[in-house]
């Protein structure tokens, strides 16, 4: 049987593609791999990230008002940097418009690309703007920077490290599916009125994402630097595997300690969704998943939102979610093209 | 009447978006507006560039062999690090891919990327991969150094300077129209058999542009720094006007002085195009314009292809082309979504 991108999956793809190319420059310090490329540039490390997101797949503009487009878009963008413990510094935009794109649509998309880069103090560096034939197509490249000595990789946690995420995972998931449910009840009604009662807060973590400034910046202020991080974007089992194989590690992840939101919860047993998958494999939360050695516990509790949620192990004990009742289920990934990315 | 993007034009819509933004780093010395961002990274600068190339606008499948594609996506992007008097470094690839794709063609793709990057000794430090609901999207950022007293923007062209470029344009928007016309009369033929004989050249221009790094080695040999420059991607016309708004001067090309390859001036004549429109208009050739004081004509005796076209006048004096008989044609460039791009 040939090989299929779909058997391969994302991250099988990845390596396929990666494998053939070395680094031929010693500034190159990190290539494809991680959440963004680190280069040395002397002094400090700059880092460089770059996302793709298109009509259909990461979006749908029938209920994504394009000033939040533009918003999520940067977010999207600089959360890889602070997932390598840096401050994101520049970004670039590119936009493909399709013709019935119009200057006040555009004007509407950068005036919320330019509400985060306030908020977040990056500065738009650059981009490209062209026709497209199909959707909207949105291209961001985030740089920013880190000390030497602050950077964190994916491949840093060792046995015993403690698994820490932020925030509260699957909930932008669940707002993902708000809206299209939204959607189809209100298929061909004149001006539709949507109902979100209750779950203002899913659809904003859906629409509005954050970026993990802040426990980035808490971390600084308690001199505490993570063995490995990465930023939740593709649900917590796809890029907590992805964590693991970097560091040639294990992980065990207690079912119960996984932070879900109380609107999660309601709104899960409505749509009879369980708000575990949601968490585990829904992605677009941006929180930022991290390990820290045992003992670095006390410092967690200085972290904004940061939870202790599990362990890593050995390689060969691989990574699974514990439930209550001591059962293990082993974490396996969506494939390529699934999910809320 | 509300304006359009269309009326805006590219440029226009671009100094629409940028125009509410300003840099909140010192280190961003140069955000939109040039071929490349330009960052003070402590020693030397940092360039970022990026180029968005989508399906149906920036190439066609049926004739554009994927390799080929993988190939010019990594010229295109470190072409703009040339621009500015740079070296490229490394480089980001990312691809949206429909379902009709299979790893076969992902893997052609990436052999024309690695013989690029090899061949142009550039990193590839990561990239995003997706599905895609439509077509082929390709996003590539460059990112090179120079050092702070040899880099080169598009705005320091002054009155009486020469104005400067390297080989021959309009060949790459010529080889499209080959192409093109091959499509057209081949539709429906099983086994067509394209017939491409004495123009294998302008093929190659478009399906294998080549960027000018032989050009900024020979001037760095020289110890030529241009006082402006810009790459040829969207035809002479457009980016001498770039070059002079961002100058704030005028110019003037003498039209017999723009240099034409052979068989440009042939297929130009089959297909009843006046080339010297298709240098102006054509884009897509990746060379590079740029501008010297006038007492450096004897160094640009020295640099591969390069040819004095014209000169730097005043900013009253407008941008325009003087014919052979003394005629003078006022530049002026396609607009949004026109020509090769």
């Amino acid at each position: 049987m040939p090989e299929t991108i779909a058997s391969l999956g994302e991250f099988g793809l990845i390596d396929r593609i990666t494998g053939n190319f070395s680094a031929k420059h010693p500034q190159t310090l990190k290539g494809a791999g991680d959440d963004a490329a680190v280069i040395d540039t002397g002094k400090s490390l700059t880092l460089i990230s770059t996302d793709l997101l298109l009509e259909g797949i990461h979006f749908d503009l029938i209920y994504t008002p394009l000033r939040h487009l533009g918003y999520k878009a940067v977010v999207v963008g600089i959360s890889d940097i602070y997932a390598m413990n840096g401050a994101p510094r520049q970004i670039t935009v590119s936009i493909g418009l399709s013709a019935r794109f119009g200057v006040e649509q555009v004007d509407e998309l950068y005036a919320g690309v330019k509400i985060a880069c306030d908020q977040y103090e990056v500065d738009l560096v650059g981009g490209d703007t062209t026709a497209s034939m199909t959707g909207l197509t949105l291209s961001v490249t985030a740089i920013g920077e880190v000390e030497k000595d602050k950077i964190v990789y994916r491949s840093g946690a060792r046995e015993n490290d403690l698994i820490c995420v932020t925030g509260d995972l699957g909930s932008a998931y669940l707002g993902l599916k708000l809206l299209d449910r939204e959607k189809r009840v209100l298929e061909g009604i004149e001006n539709p009125q949507p109902v979100f009662d209750g779950y203002e807060y899913l659809l904003q973590r859906q629409l509005k994402p954050q970026a993990q400034r802040d426990v980035i910046e808490a971390m600084r202020e308690n001199s505490l630097v993570p063995t490995a991080m990465i930023d939740l974007s593709d649900g917590l089992a796809s890029d907590l595997l992805q964590l693991c194989k970097a560091s040639k590690m294990g992980a065990r992840v207690y079912l119960e300690r996984i932070p879900i939101a109380k609107e999660s919860f309601a709104l899960a047993e409505e749509l009879h969704i369980d708000p575990v998958v949601a968490a585990l494999n829904g992605g677009d939360d941006y929180e930022l998943l991290f390990t820290v050695p045992l003992n670095k516990q006390g410092e967690i509790a200085q972290i904004p939102g940061a939870e202790i949620i599990g362990h890593i192990v050995t390689e060969g004990k691989g990574a699974a979610l514990t439930t209550p009742d001591g059962q293990e289920i082993t974490l396996t990934a969506p494939g390529f093209g699934d999910g809320g990315r």
